[in-house]
């Protein structure tokens, strides 16, 4: 069935295989009158391409986006808005071997298990590609937040073991990190680490950190569709995700009340903040006003260049051998993921959000 | 906006207020033919019932249910099956002091924000009495999975900082201890603990582990509706949880691909299995038919008895001391509201998954 | 699957059959602060109950409302609104006999063709009674259009070949009509129309026309949820409903491009308006800020006192003579079901189309 | 908010203007091993190309479609099908003039309305090209239905007051008539008719009937998404629909129940059948495994050369001579869309319809 549509009001239906035609995305519902042109959309897909680094895959990819349709004289329509981007890059022969068995870590077994068969092709659908279409709708919905004053930012947390140090981190130094690390000491340590495991012929994972600024108090739609449900979903839906946590996450569950509350308090200016920030900006499922803050924890990568137990189609215990051109950490070219899957959430709900107060309604539609 | 409805085919829309005539739940996609009567939901509402250990509020509420249609000689029929369980025990006195400031940790503010008032009797809406229209919801999940095959069961894995020792832990034995969890000597010891706090006037957090076994390989949604990240959308929208994983989840940030990558294998009875399951059951957002092990972080009840630092709303910074019965730990209470959410989402992502192949539909529509 | 939830962001989920304990729904998505109590919803319930004129059903039915959530202090908070009718007078001895056969023009066949059994007690979720959750709903959805100045209001057109004179008819004098006719004397007509075919123990149909006055220009959305794919969509879910038609409808296909066009015209007052309303406010899928003009054609009541040929369980070609007490025309008392799910709609896309243009989305979220 | 995204687990999302890059489909939810190529599809969409006969827009487009994802080695592999149609023939010039002001009948009043702006080129995303979309993602629907024994055939019912003789029709042979009526004596009078309209500057309308032949009873969800409401939606939502009605539908109205009620009757071979099909194949929104019968009101094309009354963006009353290359009647090249709009309707029907019974969904998953 249906599952390459998200969002309920803001809604993007991504497509495309690694080695098929291309990929892309049609974003629904991005209002009109909104700048948007393709060499701003690039800068976000350009974060993600491979080969900019000797942290990623050497695959060369251009990348390059167009717009189809939905956007008039440099301004969104209203219309449908729809992204594609071309596959140019495809050495099939690389991955032909690996069409008769399943690489452990991967979604070759449970792919042919849903649907019979399955596109092999550099993993096809499951293949990091996919996460373009993700990636050009982000743009859009940041450009949208952007407009109202909400600023959403990713970094990376961890790689493997080594982690920033809060206090030596400054998230404007991320890009100078070629792992996306904002304290350059920890990233030059975890290039260190990285580099280590890469000559063992292993991969490596990590944690992605987003905080997004600006958002107004009162977005989120309890009970099921709260700021953190869907911002959980959005965010587990990415291929190496397999845990998602708010604010202190994890940490909380260990924590005292006492610990763990954040006291509300009335600043000089008469705003209202918190004097701390435990629950990550949201309470009861609706945003408080303060920083949200998320957090993604990323697996290694499963493609290793080591023999590995598998098995194959017709069902025999075998050794393989993956080849090719792989991430050995897929941390860093997912940040920007993260972050466009975020936005696009908050839009959504940012957007739903306008039907809250029956005053604000009449005020909206008086004339 | 509305947010109180979940699930795509199978389709749960839940209402009610703490303080309000009662809690109730309409299940809209149950499919005709199955056994279904009070008794047996009322055994997963006992399970969340308040004032059956010294660890939760000792609030008496007897929360029964009652069907309310869909069901006719015992079996459902396929139509909208409502469920009702009316309050009882609504001492409002108690809360009437909350209504005028804002309690650090709950969603008093953030309510306001967003609807410009709200009941604020015991919670209101954001009470976790809002959980049982989930358990009723979640009991009528758990008897379609069973017809099909599938357990969930969830467990308390810590409180606070005492977690169980795996090899010690035997599912089975949790409904002996009165935190529910699975082994003993670590739930004496958690009750020590939580005694202890209890009588700092403090409350403590935990994390509560979710598997179901039985489940077939090939269900998920790619992309965005993957089955981890439904589940993660629907037991992150449960009140207290900041935090979800599956299978080894943060850990996997800190691992080596050699470490995290499951070996397939095929079992001498020609079945394919895994070496480890590391991944919790899914792969590429499909189950993999290993179990699905999922956890989730839980806080510390916000409702602590101590002075703490808030706001009112004439944003004035005040001193508050809560009063009423408060449960110390809300983890024992929330194991069937985890499992209710996981059987929910599990039930919907099977029914949507029957349309997966061309084959299997042509069978299936075959006269 | 779920079938009985309708809307995107205002929502509802009715439940209920004609002979269970009630019949209610639960909407979700209705703004804070609307002024809402069951005396007001209880008018438009009034005007659907039965036995109020003779030429409805003699079934006595109070069809009280109670509101169970989401109303606090006389407003409503945000949250879910769940309203419940109990049924009262349940004669389902009357009944029992059809649980074996397949009454002509009902739904006891493809009920149990789709469920393999089926609750037949006075056509169990196939009854008109599953309106009352509607008509509920509807009134809430009539409260919020109020407040932006949006009128819906439905009469009978025609009953049988016998229909309303438009110089002669004012909408105001509906309610003097037992058929809800508002021209009396085509009223006075049809009630002779209707007793001669009532005295033949045979059953009329006929035409309902609503008309949404009021209404903003710029609502709906193109391309597939256009204002009245939307509306017919909802009006072709009652029961009995078998055509809908916008403006001219059919009319239409017969007209010539200069007659069906409606030229737009500026006025005295600067304000736009149109020669013409051909198009029954609707243009390309969005309001233009004239009436909307909705048709539906109801088919005659299938339950007439005659001996009919059918079938049975057993495949058995069978005459039946039908028993009970039943309308001999529903169309005055379906008027008010038309209203609500125009109504419903109409709150659904206005709460939608706030989304539309950048610069509203950005003055409604300027602090 | 997001309009062009159609279905529930058989989704389609639509895009493209008229004379932007071109003009596409996103197809999610098809299930693999479906054998497809662009031949197929393109064989449905030549049925709605322009310039094919003299009573459609002299405009040439090759309109040839492309499969850029979701097919691999013949087949679909249950991954999004991206389809797309790149624009050629765009003479933006004949359009300028419109800019400025409204045309009577079309969306250019609504869109500016709603949206600030509009593409005023050729329509933008309300012109006729839209349906390139929907007839592409119908004609994979078509095949999947194929495959389940089902056909959808529509045809010209009528042009203007010209009506096929049923007893003369036979629907095989309307692509014998250049509008497709499958009555070729009335086809004639219809050209006639047309072309007399024709020099008088004029356009005509028509109504389209839609046959589905082999559906299986019980397809169809109570209460809202019954199957009637579905179509309807489905088929009001093309451009120039404005009346919807199933089985005798506005015929209804006039009728008496002893008229309307069609008999079940037990044939010879034991297969169930009815005495007459004035409900259309489906009662209580449920198909009863009759033939499906709609019709769709088609209205005169808004586009006529003559002189005609409208107001401009300045507010100004103006007179207007519409220039460029328009249909006549749109009617012929509707009855794809048609089939095409219900087809995909069906389809999503028929794979939600699956979770309908416990014991098939038991025997589904039964290994």
């Amino acid at each position: 069935m249906s599952g390459s549509v998200f969002g309920t009001i803001f809604k993007i239906s991504t497509w495309g295989e690694s080695h098929g035609q291309g990929i892309g995305v049609v974003v629904d519902g991005c209002p009109s009158g909104l700048r948007l042109d393709e060499e701003y959309i690039q800068t976000y897909l350009n974060r993600r391409k491979p080969g900019q680094t000797k942290y990623s895959t050497p695959r060369k990819e251009a990348d390059k986006v167009s717009i189809l349709s939905g956007v008039f004289e440099g301004k969104t329509t209203g219309t449908p808005i729809s992204l594609i981007v071309y596959n140019e890059n495809q050495r099939s022969g690389d991955y032909s071997k690996i069409a008769s068995y399943y690489r452990p870590g991967h979604a070759d077994y449970t792919f042919d298990q849903k649907y019979g068969f399955r596109d092999y092709r550099g993993g096809g659908r499951s293949s990091g590609r996919e996460t373009i279409g993700r990636v050009a709708a982000g743009a859009i919905a940041c450009a949208i937040l952007k407009d109202l004053g909400i600023e959403v930012r990713a970094f990376t947390r961890s790689i493997g073991p080594i982690s920033i140090n809060e206090e030596q981190a400054s998230i404007d130094q991320a890009y100078l990190s070629p792992l996306y690390m904002p304290d350059l000491k920890a990233s030059k340590e975890a290039e260190d680490y990285l580099l280590e495991q890469m000559n063992q012929h292993n991969s490596v994972g990590g944690i992605i950190e987003c905080i997004v600024t600006g958002m107004p108090a009162g977005i989120g739609e309890p009970v099921f569709d709260k700021l953190d449900a869907s911002l959980s979903k959005a965010v587990m839906s990415i291929g190496a995700v397999k845990g998602v946590e708010i604010g202190d996450g994890f940490q909380c569950a260990m924590k005292l009340g006492s610990e763990n509350n954040d006291s509300f308090l009335v600043l000089d200016d008469a705003k209202v903040s918190k004097a701390s920030n435990h629950a990550g900006g949201i309470l009861g499922g609706i945003s408080d006003g303060s920083d949200i803050i998320l957090r993604a924890a990323i697996k290694p990568t499963p493609s290793i260049f080591r023999t590995q137990n598998t098995i194959n189609q017709n069902k025999e215990n075998i050794e393989i051998q993956i080849q090719g051109r792989h991430d050995p950490v897929i941390v860093p070219r997912a940040v920007v993921v993260v972050e466009a899957m975020v936005a696009i959430t908050l839009v959504d709900q940012l957007f739903m959000g306008m039907a809250s107060r029956m005053d604000r309604i009449k005020e909206f539609y008086k004339k």
